[in-house]
């Protein structure tokens, strides 16, 4: 043994065979794979997505709110495709400073969001690593057979619309780093809880499915902007964004107000995990009602044309210059 | 961008695009999820291992060996359930000092891969890190549903059996470090290439499966005796595993003859990614014959009992201590 874990064997034993317990595939975590079958009429739909200590979380962010990150921003990738969560693998790269401790808080974060989502661990794989902390998650879902929603089908004409409120992730993170030393409490408080904890929107994104009205989908964590470019250029249309008719909470409104140069890392910053989506205009009162039921607010922000590309007009009708691009990993 | 690489997108659209163009489920890489569905009948096999550079595999292997090496761990845990493999998502940590030569050279062992054993790429994610470069797999396959072996099923009165050789892997290890100056360099390349290039028992694995004969099976990738250890302790049964009944390649051989202290090794040291399986005693010249026929011996070195634990036994019926237990990660 090295490092300040128990062995292996042990630290799968006390932590994720508890998570797996529902899961009769997960053969009790005692083989090195684990089963699966969609119900007849249905697809699964599989998305991994990695976090590492010092790029994607810090290393004094609680355990249990990095595991809970780590499982939504893949919720949020299977809510981008309509899809009813099942569950998922996930490989813990731990390194010699990893204590029991914090595995402990890890597990403990995990379990809160398999009750909250319905979901739990299906397999993985436990590695040792000189560092930094690396996490991968693999999660499963199913769509209807064939009805999978995607970026590619965005049509001129469209409309464009947003779930939830946008810029609230990327203002969390300064937060936490400490900016905006002005800024109230409460407001801290919501926008660092924003950053730390996405709420994937699992339940409107089968819903949208369902309504069969959606014609492109997709989460936003790349920023809006950029986000907006993947739908446009997937489907080989143009979309043109209203910058001053994007859903803001109070917070970043408040801080908006203030510093309105804060607008391109609004729409840029990314970490939002809200849905973007783009319908036929007919289209857009019944999901928005839809949409109401579930208890999201859905936005209209944008149209797509033809052509290519993503234009951010301002109130005027005049092109702005994003400066901040979405966030890139290189 | 930083480091050495390209940006994300554009390293996705030149390596990793083409290595999923045949695979509908994957949708061209251009969203965050893929889609697949098992044929009626077939339950799904999931599995995931990572690999870290400088805990798994050595700063200076080929890329392509390693991107081989990543793909085969996955795909004898597929083996060992009998099932057919079928695609894979991959998540890629690559670090500053990572070039494109290197992801080039890493996708193209891929590509050899993927044409040898019929699969394709599914989906992934692509992130920075300071380093290690770290790998994680997850493999998707496919068995008759309700049927996928297991390590739980092993019976008193069972014939344990593994295919091919053993010990090839752990003594490969050691040359690629430069032990055994005086080895011929034949036995030299043998070795390194089992370490490198381990061969998923995949033909194998499903021919078993077939068979209906067999009660438990799981790959050695601990090494023997602790691999031995988990099909007894997941069947709540003992073991005694003949140690000069073990199947060894001549590289092997010549060395246990000139240095027999090197048995805990061969045993114990693991990457060998043979199949391991217990079954009853009127099946094994039905087994051995079906494995001669994929071309892949299959050799009886034990037998199951009432109680627990491995026991591992000379020629003269003496216990052996064995020094080396199997690989721990901690």
């Amino acid at each position: 043994m090295a490092g300040k874990l128990p062995g292996e064997f042990d630290l799968i034993a006390r932590y994720f065979a508890p998570l797996a317990a529902d899961m009769p595939g997960a053969l009790g975590l005692e083989d090195d794979a684990c089963t699966y079958a969609p119900m007849p009429g249905l697809d699964l739909v599989l998305t991994v997505d990695a976090l590492v200590e010092g790029i994607h979380f810090l290393p004094d962010d609680p355990a249990d709110l990095v595991a809970r990150k780590l499982l939504r921003v893949n919720l949020s990738d299977l809510a981008a495709k309509g899809a009813k969560p099942v569950g998922y693998l996930m490989t813990t790269a731990f390194t010699p400073e990893t204590d029991e401790a914090w595995v402990a808080a890890f597990a403990r974060g995990l379990a809160a969001d398999q009750q909250e989502f319905d979901i739990g661990l299906l397999g993985g794989d436990t590695v040792a690593t000189p560092g930094p902390l690396s996490l991968t998650l693999t999660a499963l879902g199913t769509v209807p057979a064939g009805k999978a929603l995607r970026r590619n089908g965005a049509c001129a004409g469209d409309v464009v619309l947003v779930s939830g409120t946008i810029g609230d992730g990327a203002l969390g993170l300064k937060v936490l780093r400490q900016d905006f030393p002005g800024l109230a409490s409460a407001d801290r408080d919501f926008l660092g809880h924003r950053y730390r904890l996405p709420r994937p929107r699992v339940e409107l994104g089968q819903a949208l499915l369902e309504s069969g009205l959606v014609h492109a989908m997709m989460d936003v964590s790349d920023g809006l902007v950029a986000d907006l470019g993947h739908i446009a250029s997937a489907s080989h249309v143009a979309a043109v964004l209203h910058a001053f008719t994007v859903p803001l909470s109070a917070a970043a409104s408040g801080l908006l107000a203030d510093d309105p140069t804060l607008l391109p890392l609004l729409l840029g910053g990314g970490d939002d995990y809200e849905l973007l989506l783009t319908a036929p205009p007919a289209a857009v009162p019944a999901l928005v009602a839809l949409a109401r039921e579930v208890g999201i607010p859905l936005t209209a922000i944008g149209e797509i044309s033809a052509g290519e590309g993503v234009r951010v007009l301002d109130r005027d009708g005049e092109s702005l210059d994003m400066a901040i691009g979405g966030f890139r990993h290189f």
